[in-house]
C-alpha cells in the first residue's frame, strides 16, 4: 500500500497504485452521488482555501463544490490578479495562512513551479492541491482525464490517445501523459503545428505528430486542446480558418479514428476552432463527463489528502 | 391546483393561483422569521449557483441570503462582468455548471430573453431563476413588490397603483405591471417622459401619462423607478433638478394621492432625483419592507422550484 | 461587571475589564482549538456580512475564518472598491442590509469614523465591527497585538514598548496604543521621521523620538509599522534604502533593544523597508502568531456582540 499524499503538484512520477486509489475513491464517490448522497460530512471543521493568481472560474467553482460536498467551509482568498506574488511575498502569504489554521490550499499560479514552492516552505500541517501551474501540470485536470476514459475504455493497454494543439505550453498535455503513461497506455500520440509543440526530447515515449490526418488515424481517444488565440499566428496560421483546417477535430477527421473515438476537451471550448460543433456536441462526446468528473477527482484528492 | 414551476423567467401569463402560492409561502417564511426561526434545512445539500452578467451587489446578496437560510450551499459564478456571454458559449457556460449537479442558477443578463434561453438548452433536473434580465423581467421583484403591497392593501381590486420614470428601460415596470394585472388592481398609471415610456400598444390595459402631478392623483400605491442618470438628456431633461421638478416624488405630490399612500422603490435610491429624502424617509414609505420581503420571496421561489 | 459590547468601533475609551475579557475569551478559544476543535455552532443561524470598502484579502479572510469557525454564514458584500459610499447612500446601503435581517456588519472604510456613523444610523439589532476606518482606528489589530504580547510578557506594567513606522496614518499605531495604555503599559515611545509623527498633543501618555536607535533601547516589545512607499519621499528619504538605514528593524538594531524582546508587525511585511529578513524571521519574530491570534480575537469579539 502506497502511503498517503499528503499534497498534489504534479502527477509526475506518482505510483500507479496511489492515481488507481485516487480514481477509484472518485468512481465511489460518484456512485453515492448517483444513488442520492448529496453531501458527505467528512471534512465537516475543515477549511480549504482557494488561492488562484490566475483568473478560473471553472476550475475554482469545481473545486469549491468539491470541498464543500465534503462539508468542508471554503474561502476565497481573491488576488485580483493583479499580484505577480512569487518569492519572499508568496511565502508570507503562505505563512499567514498557516497562521490562521487552514487545512488546505488550493494554488493556481501562472509560474510552473510554485506549488511545490509552497510544499517546501510550507511550515504546519497545511496541504497543498495545486490548480495548474503555468505550462508544467494540472494534477486533477490529469485525473478526470484518465478516470473519463476508464469508465468507456478501462483497457489501457490497448489505447491508441491522441492529444492535439498548441502541447507546448499546456499543462493539461503534460499531466494527461504522465497519467496515461503510469496507466501504461499502447500509445501516445502528440499533435500540433511545429512551433506548438514540446522539445523533441520532452516526451521520449510519445509520438510527434505535425499533420493530425494521420496523428488520429485509429486513435481511440483524442483529447483536443483549448488554443489561445494570440498563438496562432507564432505557428504561422494566419486565422481561426486556417487552424481549423490543420488541426480541428470534425466529423470527417474523427471518421479516421478507431470506432467509438472517445472525444475529449478540457474546456472551454473554441468552438470552430480546435472542435466543431457536430463533434463536440456528438454522440461520442465525453466533456461533460469530463467535468462532471472533476468534482468527483477533487472530493477524492481532498479526502485523500486531508484524511487523518 | 397549479403545477409546481421548474423555473420562474418571467410572471407574465403566471396563473393568479402561481403567484398567490408564492406569496403564501413567502409570508409563512416571514412569519416563522418573525418567530425566531434563524435557519430552514428545506433545502440541505442544495447548490444554488448565483450566475451574474450584470454587477448587482444587492439582488445577488438577497438571494444568497435566501438560500443559506434554507440550508443550501451558494456559489457566487463571478465572470467579471467583461464577459459578453452569448449564445453557444452561455449554453456551454449551463451545460458545464449542470455538469457539476447543480440545483438551481439564478441568473442576470443585459440581454432580454436569456434566461428562458437557459430553459430551453438546460438539460437536466437543474432550475432557472431570473434575476433580471434586460429591459423584460425581473420576477422576485414584482412578486416583492405585491407581496408589500398585499400586507398593507389586500384589496388589490379597489387599488390605483402608479409607476414612475423610465418605464420603457425597465424589467421592474415590467413585471409590477404583469404581478398587478393579474391580481386584478383597479387601475395601473404608467407615468414618464415622452422619451421613456413604452410603446403605446405595449400595455393595453396600463394608462399612459407624461404628467406626474395628474397620475398621482388618488393613487393607492406609488412605485418611483431609479433613472439611470444617462437617460436624462434623451428625456429632454438637461438635469437631475429639471427630472426632480417634472417626475420626482416629494411631499407635496404624494399629498395629490390618496390618503396613507404606500411609497415604493426598488432600491437603491437616486435621493432628489427620482425621489425626496423626506417621503424616502417618511411614514408612508414601504422602501425597507420591500427589501426584506425580497428575501422571503426568494425563499419561497427556491422552495418552489427546488421542492422534490 | 461591565456591560456586554453591541459594537466595537475602536478600543479608545473602552473599559479595562471589557478589553480583558475580550482577551480572556479570546485564549479560551485559542485552548479549545489547541485541543482540536475545529468548529463551534454558538453563532448557527447568524449572519455576519463584510462590508469592505477597502481591499483588505487578508483581514477580510480572518473575519470570515472567525465567524464561520462559530457556525455562522458570511456573506461578502463585494463594492468592487470604486464606490466612494458617504452620507446618504452610505446610510441607504446600511438600512439595506438591516433589512435583510443581517446580524453584524465588518466594516472596513477609508473615512475615519464611518463605523460610528453605521452605529448611530443603524435602527434595528445589527452589530457594527471595524475593520479599519481610515487613520483612525482597527480595534480588532490593537487587541490581536496585546494578546500576543500577553502571551509571553503579561507583567504590563513592567513593559517599554516602541511602536516604529508611519505613526501618523497608522490606525493600526492608534489602537495600539489606546489597547497598551489601557492595560497600563509602563512606556510606549512612537517612533518616526518627523514628517510621519501624529501632532504633539495627541498622544501626551507617549514619548516622541526620531532616532530609532534611541527609540528601541531597553524596549521589550517592538511594533514596526508597514510603510505606504508613496510616504517615503514626504519623510524627506528619497529611498527604501535611506529609510531601511534609519528607521528599519535589522538584527544589529534589535540588540539594542531588552533581552527576548517581542518583533511584532501588522504585516504584509515589506521585507527590507521596515524590518530585516533576520528578524521578521527570528526567534523572537512573533509576526505568525500574531495572525494566529487575530481569528481568536474576531471570534472573541463576534461571540461579544452577537451573544443574545
Amino acid at each position: 500500500m502506497s502511503p498517503r499524499l499528503r499534497h498534489l503538484t504534479t502527477l509526475e512520477h506518482l505510483p500507479r497504485i496511489s492515481i488507481e486509489r485516487l480514481l477509484g475513491r472518485a468512481e465511489a464517490l460518484r456512485d453515492a452521488c448517483a444513488h442520492g448522497t448529496r453531501k458527505l460530512d467528512v471534512l465537516a471543521g475543515r477549511t480549504v482555501l482557494n488561492l488562484f493568481f490566475e483568473p478560473s472560474t471553472r476550475t475554482r467553482t469545481s473545486f469549491e463544490l468539491a470541498a464543500r460536498r465534503l462539508g468542508a467551509d471554503v474561502i476565497n482568498f481573491d488576488l485580483g490578479f493583479s499580484s505577480t506574488s512569487k518569492g519572499e511575498e508568496l511565502y508570507d502569504t503562505l505563512h499567514t495562512l498557516e497562521a490562521m489554521h487552514l487545512d488546505a490550499i488550493i494554488v493556481r499560479h501562472k509560474e510552473a513551479g510554485t506549488p511545490d514552492a509552497l510544499v517546501r516552505h510550507a511550515m504546519s500541517g497545511v496541504s497543498v492541491v495545486n490548480a495548474g501551474d503555468g505550462n508544467r501540470a494540472h494534477p486533477t485536470q490529469g485525473l478526470l482525464d484518465v478516470l473519463t476514459i476508464r469508465q468507456h475504455r478501462p483497457d489501457f493497454e490497448n489505447l491508441t490517445v491522441v492529444i492535439c494543439g498548441d502541447i507546448k505550453h499546456s499543462r493539461v498535455a503534460r499531466s494527461d501523459v504522465h497519467a496515461l503513461g503510469t496507466l501504461g497506455v499502447k500509445e501516445i500520440r502528440l499533435c500540433g503545428p511545429a512551433a506548438l509543440m514540446p522539445p523533441a526530447d520532452e516526451f521520449p515515449q510519445c509520438r510527434y505528430h505535425n499533420d493530425f490526418d494521420s496523428a488520429i488515424e485509429g486513435a481511440d481517444v483524442a483529447i483536443m486542446l483549448r488554443l489561445q488565440k494570440e498563438r496562432m499566428t507564432s505557428a504561422d496560421l494566419p486565422d481561426e480558418a486556417a487552424y481549423f483546417n490543420r488541426y480541428g477535430l470534425d466529423a470527417r477527421r474523427l471518421a479516421r479514428a478507431a470506432t467509438g473515438c472517445l472525444v475529449m476537451h478540457p474546456g472551454p471550448l473554441n468552438r470552430g476552432i480546435e472542435i466543431a460543433s457536430e463533434v463536440a456536441d456528438g454522440a461520442q462526446s465525453r466533456i461533460l463527463e469530463q467535468v462532471g468528473n472533476g468534482v468527483f477527482v477533487r472530493m477524492a484528492v481532498l479526502c485523500e489528502v486531508l484524511a487523518r
